[in-house]
């Protein structure tokens, strides 16, 4: 007889796919485009998505899906928007879950008007190990990595930096404060995800947002046309 | 008939603590100090370890776990130290486990000389959630975060900064070109964790490493008086 392996760490896997896909097949139907916005802790996700929504909310109809561990601080931030905001706490998990998962998401899609939406912006919890692992039903990845964090990060976070559509190289004008090189910082990014679309940006000074905006509505305007 | 309801969840923790303890045991056993070193990605953690082990390899045999996803890049910068360091990789786990457990952390202990070592720091993977949530056996537990980092991490991120012995608040040469508030981060800080120490530190400039020096060779000297 053969007795056939089965694996609990694939069923987890296999149950998350299973309902990101049908977060996937509602957000199609809807006609909303769905970002994934992950980094780690404090690289700027936040406040790259005010900067951005700054000009988006004059073109698109954009709602915000905050997932944090506790509290609803980067919510908060958001309030002066008119974009719908939902709260996802994670906190109620295994002493707080590290990420965002298909279900996390599903549970929040009922407070939110996903048939009037364009774009709608999920802000995982501040982590680059986890979430990548996770599909949430997005259409793309996007993450931020900051500079004050070293070159060697996309060696030491592989799947994260390999997960990604599009990664945000923020914080730029601290470069001139930093022994940071970003030749060779670029040089693993490629390593391991070879000429992923990047920008570099700060949501400091302003810069490379424009970029950021043209390239989120270029992927709205592809999927309405598609639909 | 009472039925007595059983989470799976807190199965998982208490197999953890148990082999917590059987690690602490160990420890003190070869009256070894341990330190869970952890932080966001990108916070700093091997400089510190570096700028440290600059002075503290001259006055204790010092030992170093590493903990990464992938890769021994950390492990491999700290090669010019008199130090013995093992390297654990998470990555053979679920797509990369984001933290170390004790029983990663037991495995390690074979290759590492408990017994000719005062000081064993473990570098924990980089995140502010799950490190927090899984003893290992450590007598202390320090935390890096960087100034770049924001104001809010500590209300973000409650459980890691309440977890923590020791903070180490790292970057501060950078903050004369960051919008960051230390009071007001210092007050976030109270407000998870009243009281709990905390230093001001560059690992580029030096600055305040010394006072790190002295807080750890205090904690070594005490636990061998207590021995």
């Amino acid at each position: 007889m053969h007795v056939k392996k089965v694996r609990v760490v694939r069923d987890v896997r296999d149950a998350n796919h299973t309902i990101a896909r049908a977060n996937r097949e509602d957000f199609d139907r809807a006609g909303v485009t769905v970002v994934n916005f992950m980094s780690a802790p404090g690289a700027g996700k936040t406040s790259l998505l005010e900067r951005a929504l700054e000009r988006l909310e004059l073109e698109l109809a954009v709602a915000v899906l905050e997932g944090d561990v506790q509290g609803s601080l980067d919510a908060d931030r958001l309030a002066r928007f008119h974009v719908e905001v939902a709260q996802i706490n994670t906190g109620d998990g295994f002493g707080g879950e590290c990420h965002l998962d298909a279900n996390m998401v599903r549970s929040a899609l009922d407070s939110l008007s996903l048939e009037e939406t364009d774009l709608l912006v999920v802000e995982n919890v501040g982590n680059l190990v986890c979430p990548a692992e996770f599909r949430i039903g997005e259409d793309f990845r996007v993450m931020a990595t900051s500079v004050t964090e070293g070159e060697d990060k996309p060696l030491k976070y592989p799947l994260m930096y390999r997960a990604a559509d599009l990664v945000l190289i923020n914080k730029i004008d601290l470069l001139p404060h930093l022994d940071f090189d970003l030749e060779r910082f670029l040089r693993h990014l490629d390593d391991v995800h070879p000429g992923v679309p990047r920008m570099l940006v700060s949501a400091r000074t302003g810069e490379g947002v424009d970029a950021w905006c043209d390239w989120l509505l270029r992927r709205v305007r592809r999927e309405q046309e598609a639909a």
